[in-house]
């Protein structure tokens, strides 16, 4: 495998994506263009790169970082264009571009399908971060990619701090179908439910029904373009899921079944991984009353870290109408033997739990 | 209305609700008798309450604390067995225990159905705790009580430092259908689709994932109960959902479609309330890329502390295979601009959002 440094390459779309890994590869001293559609997106992020990014050479790569709709074109013209140029693109569904470019006669080697998996809440060049990909993920699908394309995409990747993980286009598909896009619609459409509900009942809301639907909040048209795009995968997965609420509907008397329907959601609960990848999460939970102000929070946080624990999650709870917060903490079972004995004795009021 | 003071308390049931507000009221000089059907749950809630619960005297008020099965059974046998004694109970759902009072001929202005908003991720006896409900919702539907008991209640509410909130029946239970029970079963039915995934396919969960299943965790025997106990106001709500999920399968290629999906989902998340019931939130995000080990996310609570600004929610996500974690922080939109500068002043890798 060619060992070759990348020194200059182009990118297409200059969202949070695209002017995120352009200030990542500038600032690893790569020369990098940044073009996009919108003139006002392109002014912005090339403002963010500290000015003009003009090119004394031609690139050896072009990372396209359009929305989903615009990928398959780009790459195409890319492609096309120049016989020399390796292309690799950064969509959130692999099996779209893969079949536009095999389809169109295009040399599907010098095209490199890749996720960075990032930016879930933000938008925008105005977003973008040069660590924006620290320590995340980066599914890269290269069967078939020639050699020289692969070492291009390792050094992205690696430039960006980024994780990589190697994937077939379906099992990413598949993948990100049941993780990732699967979540998505259920939440939107649970939060949907809430449309035109008595400000009184939402009064009652708690944590519960914040968590289920924060995602609900994410950007309609990146969304509709993504479950679009991957409905081939999501739709069986939307069909069991239909079906299950079918019979839930049906059997909502039945206090036996519905015991088994909290059971099983209970064991697919399980099969979600803990922090780093490795083993099913086992995690015990520490909830916590403290005065709702700044301060408390900073304070209790402190204790944990003079224990020389790790807080693996933490949820904040805030009741309506009072001043007074709950805050849980999960911890390791080890960890919350030590932590919890010591805020005791710190004076805080831990009510351990599971 | 009659200020006499609580003097004798029995409760009937010593799980986690029963066994808190016997320690809350205990501790305010009340006698209390605590008494299960469980000789072991009994024995040890006696214990944590400090020792023996004998009556000098025969009580005023008897609060019924057991599961939701066993709620109508024990409320009748209390109000046949003493003619002067009130009761109230604490159970999830209210209209089953009225109307099983009000058809059995029984004194229905001596019963007083509540319900405290407290407990959700912890259960039994050893879990209790006198603060358990402090600044916590708990819901009383005193319509047609007579005027003795309401002063009771309100007087048991205090002493453990609710925050009392007035529904009528029937306004608790769609309320808690909608922004409690509705979430707990699409969130057990989203992680029943979990089971038997590819733990390569799980390798790729995020925060998404975790957050619209965190509450499919839940107890089944509990939750079973009360989803079967109310049944009649969740059954349109889940008919509904239905509709909207077999509409999302019809048009999930078509991403105008897909787009309202998302459209309306966000729509119903704005009827959220934001902290203290007050008006609906509105907070900036900010994302900060810590190394995940001991001390890192005190050391930035403690920055936040320090610019003397309230954190409203927090969220740790972890990578898989990485050291890396980004913390996601909310903060009125004030707030936020005041603390990215500190945080940026102090060499944190601030990613301001939305």
């Amino acid at each position: 495998m060619e060992q070759k440094s990348l020194t200059h390459v182009r990118i297409v779309g200059a969202g949070l994506i695209g002017t995120s890994i352009a200030l990542a590869l500038r600032a690893a001293g790569v020369n990098v263009w940044l073009s996009d559609s919108d003139p006002r997106s392109e002014a912005l992020a090339r403002d963010l790169m500290g000015g003009d990014n003009l090119f004394d050479s031609v690139e050896e790569l072009c990372i396209v970082a359009t929305p989903p709709d615009a990928l398959s074109d780009v790459i195409a013209t890319e492609l096309k264009r120049n016989p020399a140029l390796r292309v690799m693109d950064t969509g959130s569904i692999k099996s779209k571009p893969v079949l536009d470019v095999s389809t169109s006669e295009l040399p599907a080697p010098r095209f490199a399908p890749t996720h960075p998996m990032a930016g879930r809440e933000i938008s925008g060049p105005e977003s973008a971060r040069g660590d924006l990909f620290q320590g995340r993920p980066w599914i890269l699908c290269l069967e078939g990619v020639e050699p020289e394309l692969v070492a291009m995409v390792e050094e992205v990747v690696s430039l960006c701090g980024a994780n990589p993980i190697r994937r077939t286009v379906a099992e990413h598909d598949r993948a990100v179908a049941l993780v990732s896009h699967l979540p998505q619609i259920v939440a939107s459409l649970l939060a949907a439910q809430l449309q035109g509900a008595d400000p009184l009942d939402m009064e009652l809301s708690g944590a519960g029904l914040r968590d289920t639907t924060r995602i609900a909040d994410s950007d309609p048209q990146l969304w509709s373009q993504i479950i679009a795009g991957n409905s081939q995968a999501l739709r069986p997965l939307l069909i069991n899921l239909q079906s299950d609420l079918s019979q839930a509907i049906q059997s909502l008397d039945h206090p036996v079944s519905m015991q088994s329907l909290v059971e099983n959601g209970r064991r697919g609960r399980a099969a979600i991984p803990g922090k780093h990848g490795g083993k099913a999460r086992n995690y015990t939970y520490l909830a916590i009353v403290i005065d709702d102000k700044p301060g408390q929070l900073a304070a209790i946080i402190e204790s944990c870290a003079k224990a020389q624990v790790n807080i693996e999650d933490l949820a904040i709870e805030h009741t309506p109408g009072q001043e007074t917060g709950l805050i849980t903490l999960a911890f390791s079972p080890e960890d919350s033997v030590i932590v919890a004995a010591h805020l005791e004795k710190e004076g805080w009021k831990v009510h351990p739990s599971r």
